[in-house]
């Protein structure tokens, strides 16, 4: 599926269709800010949405099988899911109820997820995973030996029906409200960063990396 | 559904069961920690996940149809959703790839979702869910009329059948990997509010009220 045919009937936008995205560079770009998306897989009809980290490599999504027990249990020939990452950006106060709203950016990716089978594929997905989310410290840890690769499954997920919502700005209210006597705009949000803590059990004692002082997930607008 | 009778098989926490919490006070202040959740359906199979915002008021959670028109067009009994809401603290550095993980607090809600045709209670769910994103909010802004309450449609979801993950506190090594030279402990993430931004618009100008300027969502733990 090329990005020419995007969006397709299923990742079309329904609401607020002016605040749809189907650019695959400006879809990366929201997929490498985040690192924690929430998976969507039905049993028996029943959905389930889990929360779970994510990697990306060119056009593929690798998830932990950690998180998807549950999914793993009925797959076989990989499992019809939906991926959902969410950057929220503030809360938008308009002067009416009715025109309150969030400034954020989501990306919804649906596909099917496989297993990863390859050993090669599966250590370079759980590098890519790890570098995704805390990127220098894949180098720094002790990596996984062979019997925790047979005890992690990794699935992979390819970008290729997605979609974006992204919606940035001030309030916009309608005409006759703009008089209502109350303030109007935006409560910024963004993620915070603490001071790293150290493991109590630490010893001897070390300094905190650089990638854990400086943590921050802009770098991809940088 | 009592909840004595949590977890049912479908809620049961299958991986990581020691991070399993069933107790309904402790889900109820998860919920109300946060305010965006991810709410997965199905369509034709194919499974379907959303953010959006929610209110809670005592057993049931309610959401707008604003995010949810695809899950809308094909309702009619009601659907079967899952509301899931993750807070997230922080990065766990192990000392091995295999034992890093995220602290983090979450809730699994499954359950039907079912249209509020009342409309006493469309305009008490409305107040829920903007006094639940922003206390004080909905006493100072222009209030839904009749035309707006008709333009929006409000879910409601039982809280019947639910589980919720935590994890807090240091990694947990292995006891071979106690002496691996690396730093080890927890990078802290939460949510930083951002200085209020007035709207361009906003004329005359208005001081920024108190629940905008010292917004928090941590009056859970208060």
């Amino acid at each position: 599926m090329s990005e020419t045919q995007m969006p397709t009937a299923r990742t079309r936008v329904v609401r607020e269709a002016d605040r749809a995205v189907y650019d695959r560079e400006a879809v990366y770009r929201i997929l490498d800010e985040g690192f924690l998306c929430h998976v969507g897989f039905a049993v028996d009809g029943q959905p389930f949405v889990i929360p779970t980290s994510y990697g990306r490599k060119d056009a593929n999504l690798y998830i932990h099988g950690s998180a998807a027990s549950r999914m793993l249990r009925q797959m076989k020939e990989g499992v019809a899911v939906c991926i959902t990452v969410t950057l929220l950006d503030g809360l938008v106060l308009a002067r009416s109820v009715f025109n309150h709203s969030m400034n954020y950016r989501s990306v919804v990716v649906l596909g099917k997820a496989t297993l990863v089978d390859d050993p090669e594929e599966k250590l370079e997905a759980l590098r890519i995973l790890s570098e995704h989310i805390l990127p220098g410290r894949w180098d720094d840890a002790r990596q996984p030996n062979e019997r925790e690769l047979k005890a992690t499954s990794v699935l992979r997920v390819p970008i290729e029906e997605f979609s974006a919502k992204v919606r940035i700005g001030p309030p916009i209210d309608d005409a006759e409200d703009m008089t209502f006597p109350t303030w109007a705009g935006v409560v910024p949000l963004e993620m915070k960063v603490g001071d790293p803590v150290d493991d109590p059990k630490l010893d001897p004692p070390r300094e905190v990396p650089t990638y854990a002082r400086n943590y921050a997930r802009d770098h991809a607008r940088k």
